[in-house]
């Protein structure tokens, strides 16, 4: 397993705490919620097994992904295997997870849209049944 | 001398034509300019020596490094070196410029940030006096 355990290009920042992550995950803050540029932008790190809680985006999110191999599954549709140099370009409103495989580490930048729309809105667990069908 | 020739992670797209550039530089659009994100991205691929020209953004624009060496200069102020990791925040309206080093290769991603705001302006050159000062 390639060793991304202290991220990937940008900082690891600190430990994702709270009920809408599941595993471990770290997020550094690029560009804060709020600023002239209008434009939120992180880094967040994935362990392997880690992913987020069911979700969406009034405004949309783009994430670019810069190392390692995870998940991104939009609501009713399978799930899209990610790597490096992928691109996921999240509709407003679409109802969607994402996360690392779980045998490997997960490294994307988030770019949240329209961010005048409001925050994120959070929902259920992705299950243990749904994540662990994945390979 | 690191061989980022095609690029690094993203795609390196199409050779940049035009006089708003010094040398060979790649572009590849991520996110295009019109879109319901509002949010242009591309990743900018610059072979050694190859910088833009004086500019603003009337909304601003965050570059993301992703690899090599570069510089980024604000007009009256001291050129940054810029490496693999680095974020830079381009105020509205302030005169700029961004390229590689001399002796090396250097990508970005940027995103154009308020584009509402309207088109980047394209001013003069950087000359060959000031960037070859750069080491």
């Amino acid at each position: 397993m390639i060793d991304l355990s202290n991220s990937f290009i940008f900082p690891k920042g600190d430990k994702v705490e709270g009920e809408n992550f599941k595993g471990e995950a770290w997020q550094e803050r690029l560009v804060p919620m709020q600023s002239e540029w209008n434009c939120p932008i992180g880094n967040v790190t994935f362990a392997p097994g880690a992913r987020n809680s069911w979700h969406s985006h009034p405004g949309g999110q783009i994430l670019l992904i810069t190392a390692g191999r995870g998940w991104y599954q939009e609501e009713g549709k399978p799930a899209q295997e990610l790597h490096a140099g992928d691109i996921v370009r999240i509709p407003a409103n679409v109802k969607h997870w994402h996360g690392a495989a779980k045998d490997s580490w997960f490294v994307h930048i988030y770019i949240v849209t329209n961010p005048q729309n409001g925050p994120c809105r959070w929902m259920e667990p992705v299950s243990d049944e749904e994540y662990n069908s994945l390979l």
